[in-house]
């Protein structure tokens, strides 16, 4: 059997700069259409210069491939609308993090005051411009999601035109949230569908599966299945794929971060199989992506998988996939 | 200000064997005046000979220094009367593992079936042998120890004259448990006084704070920080302090286990001096361990802590301890 899935997005995607760019943009590119591409670089992206230089980089990084980054800013909430409507087509979202709640995010929001927000997140809405959040308090780390559903119940209650993306869910919270609030929307990553925190620390302890948002409950993980492999039209694909080089992972404070970009679609095709429910993984990685987002134009690019095993890497340049050396079932052909 | 702490024990350690045991033996001795030493080496302690064997070593490794190593059986439901009474003072206490549930416990036991148990257990209630329990089920990682509390309910129900241990508990549900069971005692080690899981895992992963059983939530902690620092006459101080080489604990897939035992004493009279209950320090140090275990011979040795700071060494031979290179409040002297 093969299979073929027109357009693929990856939702919610890493790929750092200088060396480590170089290393994963093709990777993604080979598997993907196109992607949402994170801001958090050192400094953020936060400015037009910046935003088109990284696009060049990222584009100079895969050559010849078909696929469109799509370019998102680091929240600010200073942010005019003149500024925003003057980027027009090359901005796709605006990303925004707590101050210090994962990877080079210092630079975050340290409070959410709805009137010190208004004025950009009314812009956004008004442009249709999605707003991308890393939903976590600095909570106990087994609760910081389901703690943050209230100030996603409140950005989705005060500003009820804005397309609000809970970025890389890991709940059953914030599934249920998405059920109440109609412009509440969730990426979910290959490796929450996949992994507790049991694979995490339940046995020895696995760097390599360590991310943030940490991997939750049994309960939690059924509950993004759920929604997943239903192809909810509420969640898309996002894999929060983030590549750290092997120092940072295997030493003593190890980095956050699961990268799954070169295994993301073959994983996703074997587990939809699995679960009969292959039918809705077009949806599940481009389909609901393509009618959340409105504006994106995406290449005609197609993936064919085959059942046919693919060895993966024990590594990428300096960087560890998930499932090294691990036999997936299905190959890109 | 001095304090000085009379016959201080360790109801819980691991000295492993071999070039380890030297290391790592000294230290306890130099705090302790003696401990329950774990019996889980390859293969486990169940003979007499191995028993006997294996004290010889450690009272080697320690020299001249004042220590009493307590010994322990691997537990095995095969033990007969005869055989448990044959040890007499060589013989403290039973551990008992469930089966994989930590490092070397493969040979532990993969059921608790009553009448298996019985004839065992029997013989320990008759001749005064503490069965210190791994209560951990192999349920997902955050629930295996209060998974386990019934299977501590139904051995306090069925074997009332058995002294029950509950070894480095981590839960507000074992907390509880105490008080519901006559002959149900707990061991809390210094680790799970001072973090949760927030400290392994909330920032960067921590492996040198990754044990078994994991460090829980913050109300778990409150409750063992409340029965310990009240001195409460059911539980007692085990550091489970757990060696391993660096190079185990800072790689892909690191050991289970925290190294405490040349830092317990000081950091313990620093966290009771700050609760203003250091008059209970005695009793959870050593008063209630000898008055649960009953036949225990303990050295008369004084410790004495002075408010003087200590630099805690960033390794010992090949072992990184807790709190490496951080400025401790309390020495001693």
């Amino acid at each position: 059997m093969s299979i073929t899935l027109t357009q693929p997005l990856d939702m919610h995607l890493h790929l750092r700069d200088n060396e480590m760019l170089q290393t994963v943009a093709p990777l993604s590119a080979d598997s993907f259409a196109g992607a949402i591409i994170m801001p958090n670089l050192v400094p953020p992206v936060t400015t037009q210069e910046a935003l088109i230089a990284y696009k060049e980089r990222i584009q100079e990084a895969i050559g010849e491939t078909t696929f469109t980054p799509y370019m998102t800013l680091f929240f600010k909430p200073t942010y005019t609308k003149a500024f925003l409507a003057s980027l027009g087509s090359d901005l796709a979202a605006i990303k925004l993090y707590p101050a210090g709640i994962t990877t080079n995010s210092e630079g975050g929001l340290s409070g959410f005051d709805v009137e010190e927000l208004r004025p950009t997140l009314t812009a956004m809405s008004e442009l249709g411009i999605p707003l991308c959040i890393h939903g976590e308090t600095n909570g106990f780390v087994m609760d910081r999601e389901a703690e943050f559903v209230s100030i996603y119940e409140m950005l989705a209650t005060n500003f009820p035109e804005l397309t609000i993306i809970m970025e890389h869910i890991t709940t059953k919270a914030s599934v249920e949230a998405l059920e109440r609030f109609p412009n509440l929307y969730a990426t979910i990553t290959l490796h929450h569908l996949l992994i507790t925190l049991d694979d995490v620390a339940g046995g020895m302890l696995q760097p390599h599966l360590f991310c943030k948002p940490i991997a939750k409950r049994p309960e939690d993980r059924e509950a993004l299945r759920k929604v997943a492999l239903s192809g909810h039209p509420k969640v898309m694909f996002g894999s929060d794929s983030a590549p750290h080089p092997q120092h940072a992972k295997e030493s003593c404070g190890c980095a956050a971060g699961v990268f799954t970009a070169p295994i993301a679609l073959q994983v996703l095709t074997e587990l939809f199989v699995e679960h009969s429910t292959v039918e809705n993984l077009q949806a599940f990685v481009s389909g609901n992506a393509q009618t959340i987002y409105k504006h994106l134009t995406v290449p005609q690019k197609s993936i064919t998988l085959e059942q046919k095993p693919f060895v993966v890497p024990e590594i990428y340049g300096s960087v560890v996939p998930m499932y090294a050396g691990k036999t997936l079932a299905y190959s890109i052909v």
